[in-house]
């Protein structure tokens, strides 16, 4: 027989009974009932519930095992009686009585808990890390993570996609976010990089005649720690393609996404066909470049109601400014004075002077708009937005005026929040969809010139004939991102790989020819030898990861993460270096200046 | 149609003969026959052959475009005639007739060629890595590499196992090479460090439960450049699993490597069943631990006939010195005095006073022992000698005395030496085996103390029990090497997961167990809270693609190197930092020290 086992903790079945086996694992609990011990124990795979009589040959042994302590039995499988068999455990229908208990290794006194899984202090979960992942929603969750990711690499490989890696050890990037660097030992005083993305080995990839690039590609940006990224290192599923419009991107990546979707979203709805929605729609619309289409209401403007109305303070705003529109945010099921209160109550939480409402009624057979604007408006003006909204009876709208791209993120904010205190949105399905058609520019209003919107690496519409002629901040970039339930998950464009597109874009936005070499040299110079139009995207690893387990913290998702102080506490980093190793990289630590 | 394609470069047939296509890619050589050009479109997939009349409204732009330019093409296919039928093509069979030629992104003079492949400084190769790749060979060998990593991904995962991503920022390890050090920001004076393998971590997986891990795992260590070890980073095929002894480790992954050689060999032979040879045997039979098995020669110890003998020189060193062994190295078909002196002025340049030999000869139908040697020891223990090795007319013997912990590695050499001059050896195979039982401790003959000779993380055999009675230097340790053709392709252990039996084999090579918690804090903490017995190993993904791909270089089969100065020629890494990323990090490089 095999040394530690003859099975898994999750394999014995009724029809294993009377054999004679071997298991190994940790001891879950230990119960006892009348001087008989119950031992439950468990492996990666699941759990066995072993039986100990006072008179087996192993009781002793089992009298001294504690929780989490590693053993071997071996003993007899046996059926349990009806009343207790346990129809939720994958073994539930036998018990194993032991007849011989090996301790294979002991356990200290525990610094928490592993069964029952109560709340505890984050930093002794990451110091005792090893601990928290016997935990059963953690190890679910890490599984689970780790299927995801196996699942994206089996359908890129469907679709045609090679994995390949790309440097770990690189260049400093001026992509934006901040570099970790690395010094070199070899070149004192010069530092590598650890890559924010593998965005220019791709391209160069592509430059270099290879095709349907992917990675799951580990990623660095030093970047002080946010609720919603862990410090240091995560994951994409980074992909680039040669030859290809947006449009072949879409129709290659969102099978594959839906695919995912669909495999680990344990029956919630996917959405079948992701809606191409473009940025300006969105905007429009939703209030958001990312929005939750859960969320049924849709946003319209309603400027001409206004315009001349009874309700000045609009009507004013309008006749003052060309820019200025009122939008609407229709709110079903939302007509009572009490909750459009509370919606106003909300606004002026957030720094808004108010949030303007109507509601509708029934009275004696008719529907009657409420509240202070519809009196201003008059009848006819209430009845018009009701019919342009389809708003009924028990329905209710808030208006916001202004110019849209001052008030928009405020008024997706509050078509969040009548939605969510409606419970209009259908929380437990995945909406995607494609935003698309993103500004290639935008105006910085702190320098007062303009700067590129998102990705300079990505191919504006229209090509160098837009970038001479058009108004710069209508011009749109083959840029694209994929939304699911309000979550950016991936982001993309069809890349500039025309160097005399790449140099007057940046000429465009103040930067010389010189520039564009200095930082994105080795791109810019592989752009001179025959470059493919390519183009991609890239999706994050552990948003997916969290969307479909439904984990909100991401280190509930991941295997030895960093505290929110960007400390490893089981492992002991950062520390401090030898003298030694300094001076082998001849770098010195500046001591931190003393506040007194 | 397509923007850019209906087919890639290798897709056209017979079948496709009449069918208007489009097809881009790279020009990779243009032909002028009689006025007729030919030009050969090259993708990631193939290349075709287009043909352009000058009569054809594509032949203006036909006429301009160069080795590398990038363009689309479309045309009709038309069949071949018979004598222009190129069957090494998979497109061989058609050519397309050009249409219509639009130039997608033209190149300028190119810095170094990719049609004909001649050798090129590898400067100017890794400066334009993305022309270089463009390069059959490497493009080929790129290509084999994400193939076989593939491979190793899909047979891992067939044998149950998970792939689990472990960090790559996180704390200094003291398991022997120069770690790569990343300063924190937002923890001035302590460093992070890359890892040189995920040792601790995929050991800390095992003792948090989970079992079967696998990774393609990137290594990081900061060592001088070798001719065999590219500066900076590389990628082992890593894996860990609980409750196993080395036997299971050995029939797991055994057929997982030889599945991968076989795929990949292109009909060489690989190993059936991988020989397990103690590290003992191993060093004497073939005077190393990783003996490459195509060599059919097995050294013996021949040291009972030269006891005693005519040859006093090794017959003093026998008689003067228990430890002294005599041993011989069989060399079938090496039979002529020219081949022996050959050997035999080699060794003298390797700094050997010379190589002993014998060689056999038939004389009157009697076969006769020739050389000095022969005739020092006589007829009787020449013959005794032959007989012992099997050895007949045509053949020689070379021999070796002394310590042999002291001359076995030249023993190696010369057998490997012996097999290659007289072409013994079959080098189209892979030879596969495992080296196991090697030694725990060693002796440092420097610090006149026991040393661990290889990894202090494995398992002594017999344990606790071997570490306080048996000689130190007999105990073996559960560890194992898997060696193919000279090479170790992989290293691997058994475990020391209990803290009493890491304890003391600290403190017998002369640690304390302060030493251990503070090298191996997270690991010896977490065995103290119930830990597996577990063991595993790790390929070297970059040796295994080598032997595949017939590579001699690491460069040949590494998408984007360093050179052998650890820089980075094409993004120009490593590279000063800004003052502002210098001060964030609070350090400062020490500027070197000028030598007048």
């Amino acid at each position: 027989m095999h040394r530690y086992r003859s099975h898994t903790c999750a394999a014995l079945r009724k029809s294993d009974v009377g054999s004679n086996v071997r298991i190994s694992g940790w001891v879950h609990r230990v119960r006892d009932h009348g001087g008989v011990l119950f031992v439950d124990l468990r492996d990666h795979y699941g759990m066995t519930q072993v039986v100990c009589d006072p008179d087996s040959p192993a009781f002793k042994t089992a009298e001294v095992v504690r929780g989490e302590w590693v053993i071997r039995i071996d003993g007899t499988v046996k059926a349990r009686s009806e009343d207790t068999v346990n129809k939720n455990m994958a073994t539930g229908e036998i018990e194993l009585y032991a007849k011989e208990i090996e301790v294979l290794s002991a356990a200290k006194e525990l610094p928490l808990p592993v069964f029952g899984e109560p709340e505890y202090p984050e930093d002794v979960r990451l110091k005792y890390r090893f601990l928290d992942l016997r935990r059963e929603t953690l190890h679910k969750n890490i599984v689970k993570r780790t299927q995801i990711i196996a699942a994206m690499r089996r359908e890129m490989t469907i679709g045609g996609f090679t994995e390949y890696s790309t440097p770990i050890l690189t260049a400093s990037s001026p992509e934006g976010a901040r570099d970790f660097l690395v010094p070199s030992r070899i070149h004192p005083g010069k530092f590598f990089a650890l890559p924010q993305a593998p965005q220019q080995y791709k391209q160069l990839m592509m430059v270099a005649g290879f095709d349907r690039y992917f990675q799951i590609a580990p990623c660095f940006r030093d970047e002080d720690p946010r609720a919603d990224r862990l410090p240091g290192e995560f994951y994409q599923l980074d992909l680039e393609m040669s030859f290809v419009t947006q449009e072949e991107v879409w129709e290659t990546m969102e099978p594959v996404m839906r695919g995912i979707f669909e495999e680990f979203a344990e029956g919630k709805p996917v959405t079948k066909e992701f809606p191409r929605i473009p940025y300006d729609v969105a905007i429009r619309k939703y209030g958001s470049d990312k929005p939750d289409l859960r969320n049924p209401i849709e946003m319209e403007a309603v400027t001409e109601h206004f315009a001349g109305s009874g309700f000045k303070v609009f009507a004013g705003m309008v006749a003052s400014n060309p820019k200025v529109e009122v939008w609407a945010i229709p709110a079903k099921t939302g007509g009572s004075r009490a909750f459009c209160d509370r919606m106003n109550a909300w606004a002026q939480q957030q720094g808004q002077p108010g949030l303007g409402y109507i509601f509708w009624k029934e009275e004696e057979g008719k529907v009657v708009g409420s509240g202070p604007l519809a009196k201003n408006i008059g009848e006819e003006r209430t009845a018009a937005i009701a019919a342009q909204l389809g708003l009924e009876a028990g329905d209710a709208c808030f208006f916001v005026a202004g110019e849209p791209e001052k008030f928009y993120k405020f008024a997706g904010e509050a078509r969040n929040r009548a939605a969510d205190e409606l419970g209009l949105a259908n929380k437990d399905q995945f909406a995607l969809c494609w935003i698309v058609d993103f500004p290639f520019f935008e105006y910085n209003e702190e320098d007062k010139k303009i700067d590129f919107a998102h990705n300079p690496f990505s191919m504006p519409q229209g090509g160098l004939e837009a970038l001479e002629n058009q108004d710069p901040l209508t011009i749109k970039a083959y840029q694209y991102d994929m939304v699911c339930n309000g979550f950016e998950i991936a982001s993309g464009s069809i890349r500039n790989q025309l160097p005399e597109v790449m140099v007057k874009a940046f000429e465009m936005v103040g930067l010389s020819q010189q520039d564009v070499e200095d930082r994105f040299g080795g791109l810019y110079r592989a752009f001179q030898y025959g470059a493919p139009p390519h183009g991609g995207m890239a999706a994050g690893v552990d948003r997916v990861v969290m969307l479909l387990t439904g984990a909100k913290n991401l280190r509930e998702i991941t295997l030895f993460p960093m505290n929110q102080q960007a400390q490893d506490l089981l492992m002991g980093a950062p520390s401090e270096a030898t003298p030694t190793q300094l001076r082998e990289l001849a770098i010195r630590p500046i001591p931190p200046v003393k506040k007194d």
